[in-house]
């Protein structure tokens, strides 16, 4: 099948992935990773809530690198320094810590589980699309997680490949780019409105994936598309068979 | 198995390959295509010398682009452009011909085979070693190339990324911080001496693969290592084998 979008009247050729939230629930599996980390370390906090306020810091901490107030730096450097934030609010020393320990905690988000849908979901996309990743995280980040959660890409595109972080324009344009397409031919999947607003504005085709847990059963944000999004699906196998496959 | 390159004394964890050549045989295909092109339109060429005409244009055709005397263009096209070239040494103008039929003569270099131990080899290598294409092709052809040619990767690495050819250091340097890796960790695997003296130069380890066909019959060049390389292989499941998986 051949899906042309209605927004940009050109036929997808690529479909890129956020990957936080999108495919993996990462609220989940870092709040298993704080709880285990507590008991080793004989802290007390509640894990869940840990997650929510480690992942609060992501959005703020990119901020200045977006504004070009701050030079670029990858998204496992920006996790490591959120932690040490996140201690702080619970006023929690970092130093109280083995260095060693807090990288290890750090490094979950490298380790987090898609959700059930991803994996047959993006090898079905696959059969009739180029498949790839474009995420905050940096590259290496990427290409971790997607060999632990077992994602088959074409093509992995970091952060790092284009100096700084979505919803800047020349994130999605690059991605466009380097994959040799137009804007239009590409298509954004995304459980985030505000980085479809950002893929649309750079001329990409979008589809919204609905993931109403992410932030658990509470979840106020994201729960229905906001905006005139090509495709709306409630998950990645959906979108599949939305697109043909 | 821990691979310890002895060059580097460090773990190697990421296996990069040389793909023209290193992983497909571009001799082959490429007369085949350019005798049937030759069919179609009526002219007569010796296919296996047009195409090692073509391919001869390759390095000139990167070298203002290394030297920064001309800004980074894809190897899409430079391959287009070097057709013109090649027709022009045959006295053939290019517009004797229907501009996409050239395109299409063109695109051959996406449409590859690989050499006969180039799946099998990678896939026993990925079971141990991050593995990736480090190639002067731009992404978008290196994707195609890639899905053409069944090639599973965890990360594609094109000269786009870089914005100029190996063996230019900074695509090393930069191929190595993209994977989160120290240049010693990562190890190029190359049928070319030039490409793994560029890559020892900028601190990677290094394997040489022999294809001593690559450029038919009488091939006088890169028959064997010729510096001190890590790791010296008939074949990609060799390269395997020497690397425990």
């Amino acid at each position: 099948m051949i899906y042309v979008a209605p927004s940009t009247s050109q036929r997808v050729r690529a479909v890129i992935f956020d990957t936080f939230g999108t495919l993996v629930d990462w609220r989940t599996d870092v709040a298993a990773a704080a709880d285990e980390f507590a008991d080793a370390a004989g802290v007390e906090w509640d894990p869940r809530s840990f997650a929510d306020a480690w992942r609060a810091q992501y959005q703020p901490s990119m901020a200045p690198i977006r504004a070009g107030s701050r030079g670029y730096v990858t998204l496992d450097t920006l996790h490591r320094e959120n932690l040490d934030t996140v201690l702080g609010q619970l006023g929690i020393a970092a130093n109280t810590f083995d260095p060693k320990h807090l990288d290890e905690l750090s490094s979950v988000w490298r380790r987090l589980r898609p959700w059930a849908d991803v994996t047959e979901g993006l090898d079905r996309i696959r059969a009739g699309y180029l498949v790839g990743p474009l995420s905050n995280a940096n590259t290496a980040l990427l290409v971790a997680l997607s060999r632990h959660a077992g994602l088959r890409w074409d093509v992995v595109l970091g952060s790092d490949v284009f100096g700084t972080y979505k919803p800047e324009r020349r994130v999605y344009q690059g991605a466009a780019s380097l994959l040799g397409l137009e804007p239009g031919e590409v298509m954004l999947a995304a459980a985030h409105n505000d980085d479809l607003a950002g893929a649309a504005a750079a001329g990409l085709a979008t589809a919204f994936i609905a993931r109403p847990l992410e932030h658990g059963p509470d979840q106020q944000t994201d729960l229905s598309a906001d905006g005139p999004w090509d495709l709306t699906a409630d998950s990645v196998t959906d979108l599949a068979s939305l697109l043909g496959y």
